[in-house]
């Protein structure tokens, strides 16, 4: 599984502080936390605390704060062009790995941030969204994956670098879209051979929801029966951790001894 | 979930004990504590200690005292005939609900026991086992299906009270196979329609690992992602129940408040 570390995110308290006082030291700390925990790459989301004309400039500092302390894959969390634009620059610096998080289905942004892909060799992800809103059926979501992954195509993106993203919506406003996004997994993973990757935001599934980490453990699971590869969630969950772990390893995809979760967390 | 409770097995100590002083209050007390911790039906079965001869008869001495407390389903769990014979007719006086488990795909054993399905009116297990073993592959396992299910139309019996069980086994013995069992029974789901009944006896899988616990929820999760809607556990492990109630939520099988496990567990 490529784990990438949510936590980085202005809309955290500690981590809204820490942008807010400029205060490097508990930024370079959780980047730190997580990719001991085992994450793949580390998002990096200034939050909507910072105001809109600041953000580009606010990202810039959250990336080269990151950069000081991990040569890792940085994740650029932005809906904004300019504000991708100035964050991937900064990842990218050095010839660094990068993803761009993330790009809607609609024409004229597929083709915008599939460029930036491009010229930064970034990986991208695309969501199951366009100008319509958010693809609510399996039919609507496959129609826009395979729209993301012609126009990386078109802009000379490798299909391996797209990262599809079906959306997961709170499941006590929608108790029937996980099923579907399960079902999507699987469609998405028959596409093509290679498939594509596939992602999700795990934490907005049990945003709100009193169970909220046993619900979003127990999506994560499915989904990796289904063939995801790829989830954006908080490392640092021990149990979500474990789960995944084990997930894999009746998948076949790491080798079983009896410590295989302290085998994990080794590296 | 048709849960199958699995606790009343002479291999465990507590149940072997009570079998080998005939002690009812043991073997009753399960039962309730199973009953109430949400199982659909009791699995029944004497274990290894009791001599061969005697097991017919200690099967109708366990079936009748769980019979004495409760008039839900009762699984017979002997590969004996004779022994299966007395315990569904024991679990049946009176028109009461009974599961054979199991049968083997072999044909004169599928039709022994299915002509016993039909005589009692019962459900029946059928496992992906014949005269050469263990089915090890999907195609095998789901060419054992078909027979099954064959031979179930054949002499009367009900698809719907039909399942099919793709048999796990011990994860540190055979990693391949979990994986193996989730395609099978996505491939079983889509047999038919209505789709057979899918199985399985999940204990099997952690036996002699460490993680046991961690290992059996994981694969129930996965499992009713792929489709299973039936399996032999433990109903008294509270964390694998929580992760069964939480799947089952997820593909909108149960409605969601923020205490749907307190839910579940008052039915």
């Amino acid at each position: 599984m490529y784990v990438i570390g949510e936590r980085i995110n202005g809309m955290f308290t500690d981590i809204g502080n820490a942008i807010a006082a400029k205060d490097k030291k508990p930024v370079q700390a959780m980047a730190e936390k997580q990719l001991a925990a085992g994450a793949s790459a580390l998002d990096i989301n200034v939050g909507t605390r910072v105001p809109k004309a600041d953000r580009a400039a606010v990202m810039q500092w959250l990336v080269e704060t990151v950069r000081e302390v991990t040569n890792k894959p940085l994740c650029v969390d932005t809906p904004a062009l300019e504000t991708m634009r100035v964050g991937v620059a900064a990842a990218a610096k050095g010839g660094l790995p990068v993803v761009i998080n993330s790009t809607i289905g609609q024409q004229d942004k597929l083709e915008a941030f599939m460029a930036l892909a491009h010229e930064f060799d970034a990986s991208i992800i695309g969501l199951s969204i366009d100008e319509k809103g958010v693809a609510a059926t399996c039919e609507e979501k496959l129609e826009i994956a395979m729209r993301t992954i012609a126009a990386a195509m078109e802009a000379g993106v490798d299909v391996e670098k797209v990262y599809l993203d079906p959306i997961v919506l709170p499941v006590n406003v929608n108790q029937t879209a996980p099923g579907i996004v399960l079902e999507t997994i699987r469609q998405i993973k028959m596409l093509s051979d290679p498939a594509p990757h596939v992602v999700v935001g795990l934490s907005n599934l049990g945003q709100g929801a009193l169970e909220k980490h046993l619900i979003n453990r127990t999506f994560l699971v499915m989904a990796i029966g289904a063939g995801m590869d790829a989830s954006i969630h908080d490392p640092l969950d021990e149990e979500l951790t474990n789960a995944m772990v084990t997930a894999e390893l009746l998948l076949n995809k790491s080798i079983y001894s009896d410590s295989y979760l302290k085998a994990y967390r080794q590296g």
